[in-house]
């Protein structure tokens, strides 16, 4: 049993003094002040620091086979980033290999994922359709625990599937409970832009926001929610990052239609001048899709989240070393695309969010945790502080401030994005099961801890 | 004590099964399972039922002087007629006499308000400047509990107000803390319509919607929105019954900006065919501004309350009798403005908003409660339910119906708009202060039980 | 040698009295006022009539294999009855066969056109992508006279491409001075609700434009315009019948690009109900693609008309007899897809654009006439009136009505959309290559008498 | 009588290879092919020279008082040095003194510009309003040939007029078919953020653009629409400078309505960035309104010019010198607002938007003479090339460079904005009356040459 006493809780309510305790079973037991601890309780002082909601991150790729090698962050290594930045759950994604099964990838992966340290769970992403696919997404669903599906407009001739497929995945999902998820990027405009590029012999960096302009992103948003508005199916945008998309979210919204926009803290942060750097392993460390954009889309992202058009933060962390960037050495379209950041996350936002003013302490919360576990029906298990919630806690400092450096984090690769940033919000402990496992800078994340989560299908009701 | 047992809590944010315990003090003490009833409480049986935060009207005028009469719901009746509905507290306004300052009208108010049923509180009217006026406001935030300010661009040569009283206004209110609110229809315009409609001879209810066509009231809205935009000043507009204004308060809000939206559930439910009654009391009876619009509107507003871009409802409650609204037999323009709808608006939302599927329960306590409270700073203290909130609580039974009609409701006036509409959802009992004062159709309301609730100033943080 | 004497010239851009001298080669050789006239020189006596530029259609489909069957009109009894309408000049469609080559189509419709009563050219359509068309391409451009290249995003497994072969094609386009046109629905999202709506056995014409939401073709124009601005390549698009996409166009032109805009009178005049018509053969006579639409669109395709946002008017002329249309008799996707319209086309628009106040006489010539001349290079020599310029015109009574019957037209089909509709202003004379060709109710079309109109490439400078 | 040889004749709708006679009473005679010259006739060279109608600028303030002086320039420099740019027609502006009747004013004002050496008409200002300016309205109509009324929604305290001011004149406006004209900024905001500025001490040229922003000339603009709409009266908005305005006017235009903006050369050209030159004079050089903008606005201006959604160029010529300027040396509200640029407009416009691809020769006919000539009813008499027309004629190179430099310049102040800007395009030749007035750089103006245009009332038909 855990007793944390003395802090202020935030939820993405409200605020509030009380004592928490924990069960034995990795629950809440009770919430109110002046607990008292039961003999044998471990007490725990938060004075002086906010009580949140461990952070949810619903789009990483732990060990993920992509573009010729494997992200370098195991279940175990990434989750246990994860938790030593506060966040104690992920969603991750099940990719099938080209004719796998659906349902025999999620086992594979599922076995990858045992090493896991925090909680986790899957989408599984559909990138072709037959009626294999048809009936695994009924069994994922009903036996698997999966309500969410993966659907990728970009990656032509891999991952990308056309409209017909989407429809007909849309339609299973509506039927089933599940959310549609997508990744939204015209990925023939890309393919034709990146040809052209390298005919002319741009090969470098640079040329990797070129291939993918915001217009393109913009247009498959739009055709997205247009698609999904036929039989009004609920759809997740996933790494939002450009103005157009956010608008085509908010006006889909105002005509009462359920589409969710998730952004990724980097896009609020860095802008495409990275893929400028002289240096060529520093601009491809920055090599994403979507890529970084003008400094003008930040602006229409974070009035996104503050409006609550854009409901959630998610990292896409997928972490490539230094000898896998160089991979793209000769051609920016062989760039692992993928970068660290599931440990940087909340303070990122914190700082950038809560510091400067844009959102409050609560809005925070609903941001980096309670929203995604709404949408994607983890909510009231994980996302609240509530009795038989899961006791996944952080303890936060809102004023403490460090600076950022690779060395100091826990993720298996050998840099960060936010190299050198002071930023002021951090993680004092973070508690996962009702278990310290993040305590003041010492990390005791246990491999295979983590438990797969079950998320059962969603209701009529809409979630945010 | 009151313990409200086995009933289904709903707040804005989900929905448990607990028990909820209120003390003597009329706050909530306790909430959990299988709570014990102490020695001399009364014990309600919440089965099969809802309980939720008891609703806040936010925009009501008891007994106000309008128009050379007055309307006939007083403090008492009006909040009497709320608690039969489901509503425990309302804001009411203030609206200075021509000359008298603004403390002295609020002290007047208050007078008046005394014998209120439940809880209450002030917007005050800000309808000239001058030294008194920014003294009265500081006074007004910082002795009276007042933390909302009302301004009218229409009823000119009477309420209205120009740009220049309006930014010194938000200027004013920005440095105490305090909200503007706004009515936003273009005053000009309309006594130019009216006078144009008049001078032609057409002076019958029909010209009420014509005199005040949708595009001033987005007009308005946008040059709220523009003027409040230019230091960054929250602005809340009262009863928005247009796409236009919705889409310029969704645009602020992408933007950054801390603009609020209310709606009245009338403008969700009637149109302008009201006006084309061939009876003409009929037709009068619906004369409120702004209007009702053609049908396209009332999507845009849902959409807008769907997507959280709209956050409160209200009702304008605002009663005239027959004899009353004769006065405009022979001119539209003297027809006072104003229609019942406190006691109906919970059933009416509840029908049309979650039984047609658009709203959640939660998402109905958070328009109907909750976000009003957090908006005007009665949060936590109204439209939450947890320990140390006031046990302000109504026990809805989802599933029941019954037909409106004006001889079985409350109000002090002679007739609904809902004449003959069945609604499903009602409120079983009413909880005020921790007691019952509705109970299956006995009303027990006390005359002068209501309380003045002060309301704090407003921290630099965003509610919403 | 013609002289048309005492009638009042309007052009796109003014009106003013002169005769107009019209030489044997079917040229205007002179403008002015009271022209003396030649030795032989037949004198028309134009006093009380507009003289105006002959109609360009730049939508037809005479003869065209479709569907199973064949359109009715052939390029002679269309063009035919365009005469007698007004029209002097049409841009039909080479559709190449599966697998034909682009070059060897468009020699075979250079054959099947030679029949032709008036001036011709083609839009050659671009359905697949190898290095034959890309080849093909050039030489229509640089030896045939093809300006213009046609896209379908719409029939899904015919006519369908996707965006990469549209890439391709644009790419190909610009470099050659060729214009884009495009037919924006989204094809994969028909074929979708079309199995969809037959599986649910709803198999009659109102499933038409339910296969067909107004969304799928604004989404279409939109990734339509994004894929052109990736290279500000001008783009045309063909009958444009919702508001989505004509606020897409309208964005696109007021951020700079050269994005064109098409609409067919039928439909600012029909709206959706037609195919709710219990006359099953009523019905599917207006079985086309796109359909007609909710009536608040029509309002939309005006505002652009107005506004200059949408330049042309064309027909989409594609006829299809009783016997025809009943192939669909048990499933609507097999009802042939056309409806005429080339020899109503003036008189619907004069009716209800210039009668109904909504365009000047002026405006009406530049819509039917010098905006396509200009769009597609034809301009000065059609769509205008100027020495050197085709002696293409219309003398035109403003006022003289009729009520439109099919029985009184020309076009080889059993019916006319506008059968009962009473329209004034009326095509007198005809004048086609400097002859009187339709003349008060003779029509004297003359089979093979049009020429093909070779349009040279166009260079760097916008048309309009 | 004067004969223009072998120039390539561009007017708004093409261009063509002429001879253009034109006779002694100032008009064109005729226009064709190897034109003989009569008798005594001069003869003009114009190989390689384009021949277009002179521009017109609607938008002149010569001699005018404001702010405590007056414009340097008067009828005769002004109209002048419009000559000496290839401009031969100015719309100047009638501004009553306080309590002076309209055609009072403008008779002083005829007086005051019978020194013009240009062609030139009057806008009359409808400052406030009563029974006098009601009738002065219709009385300038129907005798005096004005056809245009200007409100200012800025100047508060000095020319600004309330919403019921600009309905009333609005009615008036339309029964006369008179069109009305308006500056679009809010003045109760300017007022207010210039006292809050100078309250603050920020008394420089710098704080000009921030008591402007770009919003309330959005929100001004969007409010005249709004009031236009009400009784689809056509309006024109002066000097349109920000993308919300634009956006403003485009959305009207695509409703129908009759709206149009006009483009100062300086806003496409200059930005805000001009008010923070260490050089306190280069700054307050800079201060008319509305101000210089961000950079962004500028895209925008242009897409609305090339979209046709913007129509019409103009100046707001105003030129105030040095010591003028310096009397806003410790207040920037006392800087008289103003710039001069009439001599370089056509220079200006035909090198940012000719030269750079974004026009072509016929749009810049279009904006810089024909189009203004519909909108104000002088068209086909100004704007226009063809028998009858006035001889007002620019003979240009469209290849010539100079660099701008003040000195070279003729009109009577002591800067330009264009200092050492070298621009591509040239007026060689300028032809007013049929008289070359001014010659490679001989300026021939004559003082009292120019004629008052008479322009008669608007019909119902919709100009562009």
């Amino acid at each position: 049993m855990l007793l944390i006493k003395g802090g202020l809780i935030v939820t993405a309510e409200r605020r509030f003094d009380a004592d928490i305790l924990c069960d034995d079973a990795g629950q809440i037991a009770r919430i109110g002040a002046n607990l008292e601890a039961p003999t044998g309780c471990t007490v725990i002082d938060a004075s002086g620091l906010l009580v949140m909601p461990g952070g949810i991150d619903p789009h990483t790729h732990m060990e993920m086979p992509f573009m010729g090698t494997t992200a370098s962050d195991d279940f175990f290594t990434g989750t246990a980033a994860g938790l030593a930045g506060g966040t104690t759950s992920i969603i991750d994604f099940v990719i099938p290999d080209q004719g796998q099964s659906l349902f025999d990838a999620w086992r594979d992966w599922r076995g990858k994922a045992e090493k896991a340290a925090s909680d986790y769970g899957f989408h599984v992403a559909v990138t072709h359709w037959d009626e294999q696919v048809h009936d695994d997404m009924g069994r994922l669903v009903r036996e698997g625990g999966v309500n969410s599906f993966k659907h990728f407009m970009a990656y032509k001739n891999a991952l990308m599937i056309d409209d017909t497929v989407f429809l007909r995945s849309m339609q299973r999902a509506r039927e089933l409970g599940a959310l549609c998820t997508v990744h939204a990027e015209n990925g023939d405009a890309i393919a034709f832009l990146q040809a052209q590029l390298l005919a002319k012999g741009e090969t470098g960096p640079s040329s990797h926001p070129l291939s993918r302009p915001a217009a393109i992103e913009g247009e498959a948003a739009q055709r997205a929610i247009t698609l999904a508005e036929l039989d009004d199916t609920p759809l997740y945008i996933v790494h939002v990052s450009t103005e157009e998309a956010t608008q085509a979210i908010a006006a889909a919204r105002l005509k009462g239609l359920k589409v969710y926009g998730e952004v990724l803290p980097q896009h609020l942060v860095f802008d495409e001048s990275v893929y400028h750097d002289s240096d060529w392993l520093q601009a491809a460390r920055h090599v994403m899709s979507p890529p970084f954009r003008p400094k003008a889309h930040q602006k229409a992202l974070w009035g996104g989240l503050i409006s609550g058009q854009l409901q959630t933060t998610a990292t896409d962390h997928c972490c490539f070393c230094q000898d896998q960037k160089m991979r793209g050495r000769d051609d920016f379209t062989r760039i692992p695309n993928g970068v660290p950041g599931i440990e940087e996350r909340m303070s990122v936002l914190w700082h950038h969010g809560v510091v400067s003013g844009r959102l409050s302490a609560e809005e925070f919360v609903a941001i980096t945790s309670t929203n995604t576990a709404r949408i994607f029906n983890l909510y009231p298990r994980k996302g609240c502080i509530a009795p038989g919630a899961d006791a996944d806690l952080v303890l936060w400092d809102p004023s403490a401030s460090r600076t950022i450096t690779a060395g100091a984090l826990h993720q298996n690769v050998d840099y960060t994005l936010y190299e050198g940033m002071t930023l002021t919000g951090l993680a004092v402990k973070t508690i996962s099961q009702g278990v310290v496992v993040w305590d003041e800078g010492t990390l005791r994340a246990e491999r295979g801890k983590g438990r797969y989560i079950r998320r059962p299908a969603l209701g009529r009701e809409r979630p945010l």
